[in-house]
């Protein structure tokens, strides 16, 4: 295997990672005179974060909130595509190391991302279900409609409450909407489809550390989500953690234990490293700090961009909240400072703009803070799917998803409790 | 682990496949006043089996095609569906083992449908790709995907080209669907997804022991399914049979070889088989003897029904064709004999009510063969999709399918090419 980039005169900029920020700057950069792009993921295809609950809980399909990499670029012949792990950065030859082999840049754009952290707790890690990616949220998903038909074949109430309970950890968005959207499917879905259960064994929990659900947000937002949690029949434990699980209990620092076989850890994140990176430019979470133009430190051609990246403005002084929001501005103002730095023009320094942040938690229920505007409720809850919807890239999955969420309102049922299973030999090399 | 079916004072019917067969009659004994219902699938969702090749070559999503069995029987509280496999038939005592226990039955039906037939070649089985449930149209389509982003990255035309081409086996209508969905890929996606590939290194070939494609169709049918194929780009070999597969040629019986990676095999079926049942009983292609009642020999309280199925009637001496209607028919008649053999009243004998047969080659083609019209091109691939459409199971399906295909067709695009995986860690018993 070679990587196949064709030789260029025009300067090569290699994106690592198709996030909201590395595909915001190949985007941008796709048609230009300058640059030849090289963009490298993992996945064939972009992944919405921001709708991975949903895909988990069986509101969407995975390829509705996910796009195929190819198909964006389908009209710039100068983007190339390489679905491969990087797995070392050699920065004094101006290269990569894939498994496909080395790739030279000039220009280099980390745009890597965040993955689970399990601080170092090594049960919980090979035993909870993290969703992090599009196949964690459809393995999360398969495993919870798996413990439905396994709690509907076992002898002991005791099995069937641990199969049929679900303890989320951390009370950040993803913990709220998730817990929020389980506690809705045990009243309105589950029932129906499992009418041989008692549902009194199904429990769902939330366990924050903190004093508070959505923490970064305000006052309101964080007083409303509990009560709407609560409301939904959601078990809130604020200032608890969870301190180990052997994948039959949940056992938390208050001493007491949870029966449950499904930890979902949403309790936060940790920027993805690669080889060849000096430890030393590393901040808290392990991002790599940045300066105002997001170059590493030590070099005018490397960049960081999006939760991988730590940059401090006055605002700002432990760095950017991990969402999309920073991730795309970083990724538009870089695609404006490249040519500028190719040609030795300053640079426009990044000056992070919130949009406002939001949580829904079930039908009708949402938190929304916007900079000048707070609010609650079904109004919130309107303009949460308003703004994600035309956050998703794609118009076709922009369809579908509204559609779905159109059917799962009128019908309150998603209708894809599918446990669907890839079956394949192996292939030749 | 037990099968907790609830003790009853009715007579247990124990339906065995939630397919076309096996849904129908569970469908329509679900509100009986006179059965108890318990209805045995592998799966947690029904298949629509024609359309597994659109699943394959990425023009519908897994989920449009499969329907939930829970949800099918949300108002029935007598229907108890168990998803697992049953290993052995006890007739003696009247009860099938499954992996949950065994169940006793009072009537049971055998939907048990058939898988593919590699016909004892070790090779091909191992290697070749089948497509009889969604699953491995799924892993069909994972590798037909992987293989284009290997073949971007090899270093040889040779590879390039094994990674690339396509051999189909089979000349029937998943054969003619997937070679002919494949050529229009090769014309109008494939290269703007990798302008860097040489699309004359792929080819599509479709390979057919017999004389004709669509064997049992009208010879118009089959006359202009091969010039619409070739029309499209697939070579067609006819009378010509694979006879071997490694994994990166496949050899056929006039001495050529191809290079090919990828061998998809639509060459034929066998019935499946339950341990305990009396091999004495089965006819050609291991289907099981039945009576125009669908009893099979010796059992007046047991019954197969659908592809696993041999009636012989005057108009077919060898049986009916192992597609969806004669299944559908059969579980019909089955619902309302049942009620009269418990009844002791007389049964009414099936026949089978020919409503013709079609298939689609491309965009625009299709063949369809009524009972009294035969007609072949735009009109009868408007047919196709219309009867298609309507005979999905699930409103929303209906609907999601229907955007798809009108969005493929306006656009030339599916947008699905996503190579998406489960990804979870193993669950506690």
């Amino acid at each position: 295997m070679t990587p196949n980039i064709p030789e260029t005169t025009k300067k090569r900029v290699v994106i690592i990672g198709a996030g909201f920020g590395g595909l915001k700057i190949a985007r941008d950069l796709a048609d230009s005179e300058d640059f030849q792009i090289v963009l490298i993921d993992k996945n064939n295809y972009h992944q919405f974060q921001p709708l991975f609950y949903q895909v988990a809980t069986a509101g969407l399909e995975p390829s509705a909130i996910s796009f195929p990499l190819r198909l964006a670029f389908h009209y710039y012949k100068d983007v190339h595509v390489r679905i491969t792990e990087v797995t070392e950065l050699r920065t004094d030859s101006q290269e990569i190391i894939t498994q496909l082999g080395a790739i030279s840049y000039d220009y280099l754009i980390l745009a890597i991302g965040a993955d689970t952290n399990f601080f170092g707790q090594k049960n919980i890690q090979e035993k909870a279900l993290p969703m992090k990616s599009v196949g964690e949220a459809l393995g999360l998903r398969n495993r919870l409609l798996e413990n439905f038909e396994n709690a509907l074949v076992s002898d002991s109430d005791d099995v069937r409450q641990g199969l049929m309970t679900v303890v989320v950890v951390g009370g950040g968005p993803t913990g709220v909407e998730v817990s929020g959207t389980l506690a809705e499917m045990k009243r309105h879905v589950l029932p129906k489809d499992y009418p041989e259960l008692d549902f009194d064994l199904m429990k769902v929990y939330i366990v924050e550390s903190g004093g508070e659900l959505l923490g970064p947000m305000s006052k309101n937002a964080q007083i409303k989500s509990k009560e709407y949690l609560e409301q939904l029949g959601v078990n809130v434990f604020l200032n608890t953690r969870v301190t180990d699980f052997d994948g039959k209990y949940a056992y938390l620092n208050n001493g007491e234990k949870i029966r449950t076989n499904n930890l979902v850890w949403a309790a936060g994140i940790k920027a993805n490293f690669i080889e060849g990176l000096n430890p030393e430019i590393l901040a808290r979470g392990g991002r790599i700090k940045v300066n105002r133009y997001n170059q590493i430190e030590g070099h005018q051609n490397i960049f960081a961009i999006g939760d991988v990246a730590f940059m401090t403005e006055d605002a700002y002084p432990n760095g950017h909240p991990q969402v999309a929001q920073p991730a795309i501005q970083q990724g538009k103002l870089l695609s404006k400072n490249l040519p500028r730095l190719l040609r030795g023009n300053p640079l426009e320094e990044f000056t992070y703009k919130d949009l406002g942040s939001m949580a829904t938690v079930g039908r009708n229920l949402a938190v929304v803070d916007l900079p000048f505007w707070r609010f609650q409720g079904f109004f919130a809850w309107l303009t949460w799917m308003f703004v994600h919807l035309m956050s998703i890239v794609g118009v076709k999955n922009r369809l579908l998803i509204f559609i779905n969420w159109l059917w799962n309102y009128v019908t309150y049922d998603q209708s894809l409790r599918l446990i669907i299973k890839q079956k394949s030999p192996k292939a030749e090399d």
